[in-house]
């Protein structure tokens, strides 16, 4: 997430390749930083700190400036790293603008560094929560959403005379302040006080002002001049409306769930003083349940090319700490009339999720290196994470619900698993031509993706059924489709197996596979199969059920390869949806 | 060094025996505290934290509360850890009226403690830097003043549009500011405005302000709410008014030598537009000269005691990092509108210095079960570096010139070398109660010293001389003076030895040492010997030797018994001074 702060030298910009915001510090350190042991952000979440590949050779590549952003300097860049032989390449960036995917450079360079067997991650887009958001979504891409970690970043706020009850809320405040038996300001009886949309700043001066949520579950705090004359402010709001105020560190602010919320308020109107003692810089390990799907995450499908289910893989991406660059104003404080500078940060989006992934793929390419870059994917989707820490399956931070595919493609990934999947789906260049041939790009428009001259391309075998670890059924403003796909499975553990296909399918859904098993002799042994998909939404009613309820309708399932003389297990959401948002 | 801060419950304090201060804390972990990585103070001085003896246990005594400091207090705090069986006591407290020492709650409990076998050190006192400033001077006590360290924090200053020169500055600003290319204001052409006694709020507004030195190397700046509208404040001046600012950090404010500030001045006078880029959390390790007398150190002597020589030696006590109580406010900020809480602190004082010798003291005394309090003091004194890490002698902070025995007693404690002393000068309890009869104490008054019935109590051996590892001639208003001293030594390494006695005699005096060699055939065999001392000042113009030049009459040197058939080498510094300040 890009920050705007002081204006800097943008000639020193250009005519350097250093760092001058952060945000690709950050990124390459959370792909292959060293480890470093006591790492902390103003005392939030320390520890040692490690990217993911810490032994892996880092390149960092400028194409994005302070005051300039071109798409031809992205291209360059990645042109640059194809040429210095890198095996993965992360890009925590995007294009805004709803480019085919011969316009994005993105999508271009990416298809040439794939064709020479790169692995490419890209971050899914920060557009969420709604559907169709997402964006990096070509079928070569890998694209990364943004999951929440165990870890809980905040301040413990304590209530009364004798700091009786404890309350943890979610903050970043940069400053360790002795705030002990502060005056709570409560804008009683007038609800526009009450939910601080309106805050009046003589009675509330130099004390802690509490903004409870209204209807909706939002409060609302002011602008930063009303913020420096108040001690600080608590949020009592939705966990889905937190992080719009995370970044607002300019005055203290703590964010409590509405329940807590609920609690210090009646706790006020109980009091006839009522008094707060705040300690920021708290972190909590071990909090549940975990991953959520960030809120901001961008969610499937991508509507350019919405046969391939989007994003493919979530990795952490919701307040990660990774190094920053050290001499650039970072966190404002006194209401933005200082900034503090630091070594790290704790930032969020899906810039971070993306070099996670970056790095596993270094990690997975570096014990097997005859992978493609689709074979890579594949481990990580197929061995993905759908439950979290509380064995339940992951929720959308959104919703306070529990997610879909679209929201979390193929789960959160699991390096660990990831080694060792048993059977990879891979996918060649020619697929993804044939793909971009049954996407009606003409000749001209693929020749710009693939590189060659269009008088040479064949669409002779176009197919919209790319050999995917997952299966996506587009309803095309209809309630019922049948699709047959047809997938090419590699076996890449050592010696035979013998797999058996289950399926968890919803109502509205049926799924036959043939054959129902499927056996290897041994590694590289390929074996070939058929799912058929039959939808009929009309027994369920539509709208039911993926994250913001009204965004969607379609359905989901999955089908599971399990090996039955071992223990490996290859699962693959297989989800219906419509090609675009209604309108 | 106290620090009144905002007020606290005080019935929460009498009725606690919790640290509401940090001083307790600080001083405690220092003697006694569990090494702890990765330590610092906002950003200052990182690195690993020990107390000098970690594995010590460790008692503490509350005997001073927030609103009340009572004698009887500290008096039964002393005996509660005398009859609890600590082995050592260390307090950082000192009683600022010139009370004899039967009126005195540490000298009384002190000598219960030394009867008991237990080793007492106390602060010096902070009236330095002039002389007979000395506190806890009694003679059974270790007086321990303060020295300075091999490392200076601050704040990085680069001036300029390309930052290209920089200087390093004292500060312990508890904020990580971006301040780059700040303009610098100067009050040009008003020598009150240049100096800063008056500032310009409206031009400097904003800016960093630089306050030139005056005539006698100081400079100033005005109250808080005029320190809140600058940016920061970079001060000028002498090394020895360096501290009187340095807890000054309300406002961001860096103190540089005259002769780095004469630099900045000169810079400004060249420039149209001056500006200057501040970093601050700056630590610089293995600076020289180093250790220093810290310009607030308590001199010698003590005016209830001249007859021994005090401070008895230098440990560390300037920019000393230690734990301090959590839940407290400490570091003003925004002018002194917020405090920061803080884990770590870093202050200075004689109370820092005092628990070095605590600890070592302890260490000593595990590795020596049968060394008395007085054998542990002797072998820490005699042992003492008298040269700095430049391989010059001590300096004073204050005069940036060499200091002398009434700055820095025995010289710098050498723990390492103190374990291995050769010679020691035991002192028994009897010696202390002759001591005081020479004093002319009345009976009574000794009584309340040395828990006795006064009519046990028999003068007979009155003597000021005690069996001392150092010499101390007091002048009378007199020119010339001629002293005998008798000492006995003991050796305490393996085996037999003999020593040599070596002098190092300044003009003024002459000394004879007899016998000029001593023999000791083993363990624990003694030696005695004479000192005759002879002093005559009208020689060499009385005023010359001293820190503050003006405050002494009297000359220095030494006694070093060298030890012919091995390593050990004793020394003992031989002193002239009159009993009191010239009026």
């Amino acid at each position: 997430m890009e920050q705007q702060r002081l204006p800097i030298n943008t000639t020193e910009d250009f005519d350097s390749p250093r760092d001058f915001l952060g945000h690709g510090t950050h990124t390459s350190s959370t792909a292959a930083g060293s480890r470093v042991d006591n790492v902390d952000y103003f005392g939030y979440a320390k520890g040692t700190a490690s990217g993911i590949a810490p032994m892996a050779r880092l390149a960092m590549y400028k194409v994005l400036f302070y005051d300039d952003a071109a798409a031809t300097d992205v291209l360059a860049g990645m042109d640059q790293a194809i040429e210095d032989g890198v095996d993965v390449m992360s890009l925590s960036l995007a294009f805004f603008e709803t480019l085919p995917f011969y316009e994005n450079p993105i999508a271009v360079g990416a298809f040439a560094a794939v064709k020479k067997g790169i692995f490419v991650a890209c971050s899914a887009g920060n557009g969420g929560p709604h559907g169709y958001t997402m964006q990096n979504g070509a079928p070569w891409i890998t694209a990364v959403g943004a999951g929440t970690v165990d870890r809980d970043l905040g301040a413990l706020i304590a209530l009364g005379e004798n700091n009786s009850i404890t309350v943890f809320g979610h903050s970043l405040y940069p400053e360790n302040l002795f705030l002990d038996r502060v005056p709570l300001y409560f804008g009683r009886g007038n609800r526009s006080k009450e939910t601080c949309g309106d805050v009046d700043l003589t009675e509330a001066a130099g004390k802690f002002v509490f903004c409870d949520h209204d209807e909706n579950g939002e409060a609302g705090f002011g602008p930063s001049d009303e913020a420096n004359a108040v001690a600080g402010v608590i949020l009592s709001t939705n966990d889905g409306e937190f992080e719009e105020h995370a970044d607002d560190f300019e005055t203290p602010i703590v964010m409590v769930s509405t329940k807590d919320g609920d609690y210090i308020k009646s706790y006020i109107l109980n009091s006839t003083e009522p008094t707060v003692s705040v300690s920021f810089g708290s972190t909590e390990l071990g909090t549940k349940p975990a991953p959520k799907v960030a809120y901001f995450s961008a969610r499937g499908p991508d509507v350019r090319s919405p046969w391939i289910l989007k994003p493919d893989i979530l990795a952490p991406g919701y307040d990660i700490i990774a190094a920053w660059a050290p001499n650039v104003p970072f966190a404002p404080i006194r209401g933005g009339e200082d900034y503090l500078k630091t070594d790290y940060a704790i930032i969020s989006g899906t810039s971070m999720s993306c070099p996670h992934v970056g790095g596993i793929a270094a990690l997975l390419k570096s014990a097997h290196r005859d992978w493609s870059p689709s074979m890579i994917r594949s481990a990580m989707m197929t061995t993905a994470d759908i439950l979290d820490n509380a064995e339940g399956t992951i929720i959308d931070m959104t919703t306070a619900t529990a997610g879909t595919p679209l929201d979390f493609g193929s789960g959160h990934v699991n390096p660990n698993r990831a080694m060792d999947p048993g059977l990879v789906y891979d996918v060649g260049v020619k697929d993804y031509m044939n793909y971009l041939c049954a996407m009606n790009y003409t000749k001209p428009q693929i020749a710009v993706i693939t590189g060659e001259s269009p008088g040479s391309i064949s669409c002779e075998f176009a197919t919209l059924d790319l050999n995917y670890p997952s299966f996506s059924v587009v309803m095309n403003n209809t309630n019922t489709s049948i699709v047959v796909f047809q997938r090419v499975v590699t076996n890449v553990a050592a010696g035979g197996s013998v797999y058996r296909g289950d399926l968890e399918i919803p109502k509205g859904m049926k799924v036959v596979v043939e054959p129902a098993t499927i056996r290897f002799d041994e590694k590289y042994s390929t074996a070939a199969f058929n799912v058929t998909v039959e939808v009929d939404l009309s027994g369920i009613g539509g709208v039911d059920y993926v994250g913001i309820k009204s965004d969607y309708i379609g359905n989901y399932g999955y089908l599971t390869w399990v090996e039955l003389n071992g223990t490996h297990v290859v699962r693959s959401p297989i989800v219906s949806v419509e090609a675009s948002p209604k309108t």
